[in-house]
């Protein structure tokens, strides 16, 4: 009898204990059942939660396109599976659902090998997630971490407000540039320089990946002065196509988790993230109640108005929040 | 006396009259109060709500980086000036607040001319808008619609959630692509291809413009057969850089606009798009709330027992949500 066929708690027991087992198809029904933010999904997080291994190490991934993240991801992938260490990773796709992370995941044929995984690898649409993508992401990196996972990537385009601050949401943040972009300049105009606790100059042999390094160092130095982070991030360049350098990138990333979880910083910065995957939830409630009910009728009339200049934004807002405060039943 | 020594009230009174006469300063000055989010801002949104000309058409483009997105917009408000419209232009940029819009704004120096604005071009950074990034651009597009601007231009990078909502959000929504971009598969890629009024194969001197431009009224062919749209997207092809073939890019958005106005697809897409201003604004509040008072104690609590694994984020939001709805006072 396959899970299918059981009913909900019997079926939500056996995938709990699937993707405690870190099996590969109940890891991805899991991701699926919390992507789809359906009843089942919120059993399943209760579950989870008392399961939560806290395990994983988050590491997220950013970087314009183009500087190779994907590559940059395959090398890490090996990396730690080379010490021995279980990866997820979680690519959020600025494309469609269909075409998503096609291309990582033929690079990395790595999880037909085994019913248990060691590396399970996961893309995520970047749109059209109910409570921001944000709150999808924090959900499936529970889903990891009840997996047992050692390490979760995060790799997002560094390009995009939900984007980059899921990348920046991680454990430690990794950002890529590429050597001849501006030569570091680009980073900061992306405003991915301050998220960054690591940084990588990717495709090193290319010419100016000294100078784009140096220049990130400097930049680095002029705004660590300003404010008063004890951590000062570390620049190395790396090939990701070779694997030159990956094992600097490594230690580079266990030097800054060693750092943040010694100081108390890994614990500010996941509880800063609990904070916000609960606003964002809070927020997907709130959107869900406008929607329905007396409250969709108020939203549907007031939409009109504020259309033909009969009435404010801000008016209409304040309206409908008083009319969900009173509102009885959901 | 300048305005800046008047009371509030008298200080925002000529503030609207000078938006409405379409003054730089004043026009700009607006803008910023806007952004800022404070009561100042809320005030001059119910003035001006009453001074809405309902004059402006918004035209949204987007598509990758590197498509030429700016030098098009430089050469659309080229083309509407030459027609004698005024326009405003809005550069959604993902950089940070200093560095962003210099390069568009130094292309164009057309603003410095007259005090009286015909063009006004205004760049907003994409990143620390508190009721989010689209809610800020709505009421950005309300100050430029009091102005009595016949054109608004929203100029979004085609990568990253909010950022191509917002293009998606105009009357008329312009898609750019650039030959060999894997013809036109990464415009499907990218999720753009659904959100396009209108296509322009920009860069049209190089190879493969073309089949580009075929292979992508293949896809729109295909995608409209599925829906129910009477509307089929023109492809164009232009150079932007040398103002070849804005006349028909300037002719299909006009083609749209008439056809949107008279099926009344206008108006619902204005109604859907104040619908969602008003939601944006709803959760912009529901957020301040949540970080005051007692909620902020709340959330603070539940944040560590969700960090430590003790409490799930969806239940810690509906404890907060509870909480929100009993707050006596704001």
């Amino acid at each position: 009898m396959t899970s299918d066929a059981l009913p909900d708690a019997a079926r939500l027991t056996a995938l709990v204990e699937g993707v405690r087992d870190r099996r590969v198809r109940d890891v991805a029904r899991a991701i699926t059942m919390v992507e789809n933010q359906g009843p089942l999904g919120r059993a399943l997080m209760e579950l989870l939660a008392v399961d939560a291994t806290h395990r994983s190490r988050t590491v997220g991934l950013t970087g314009a396109p183009g500087v190779g993240k994907s590559t940059m991801t395959a090398a890490l992938i090996a990396a730690y599976r080379d010490a021995g260490l279980s990866v997820g990773v979680l690519a959020v796709d600025p494309s469609s659902p269909f075409s998503g992370g096609a291309l990582l995941g033929d690079r990395i044929r790595m999880q037909s090998h085994s019913a248990d995984a060691e590396v399970f690898i996961r893309s995520m649409a970047s749109r059209g997630h109910l409570g921001g993508l944000a709150a999808t992401a924090g959900q499936v990196l529970r889903v990891y971490d009840a997996a047992g996972f050692d390490v979760v990537l995060i790799e997002t385009v560094g390009v995009g407000q939900s984007e980059v601050e899921i990348a920046a949401a991680a454990d430690t943040t990794v950002v890529l540039v590429a050597p001849g972009m501006g030569d570091g300049i680009q980073a900061a105009k992306a405003g991915i320089l301050e998220i960054g606790d690591v940084f990588v100059v990717n495709k090193a042999d290319r010419e100016g990946a000294q100078s784009t390094a140096r220049d990130l160092r400097q930049m680095i130095a002029l705004a660590s002065d300003a404010g008063e982070s004890i951590w000062t991030p570390p620049v190395t360049t790396a090939v990701a196509s070779t694997g030159d350098g990956i094992a600097d990138v490594v230690a580079s990333i266990d030097a800054h988790y060693s750092w943040a979880r010694d100081c108390g910083e890994l614990d500010r910065r996941r509880e800063k993230r609990a904070r916000e995957e609960i606003v964002s939830e809070l927020l997907g409630m709130v959107r869900g109640h406008a929607a329905s009910g007396e409250a969709a009728e108020e939203l549907r009339s007031s939409g009109s108005a504020v259309a033909q200049g009969q009435a404010t934004v801000y008016g209409a807002a304040e309206r409908l929040w008083h009319q969900l405060r009173r509102q009885e039943k959901y």
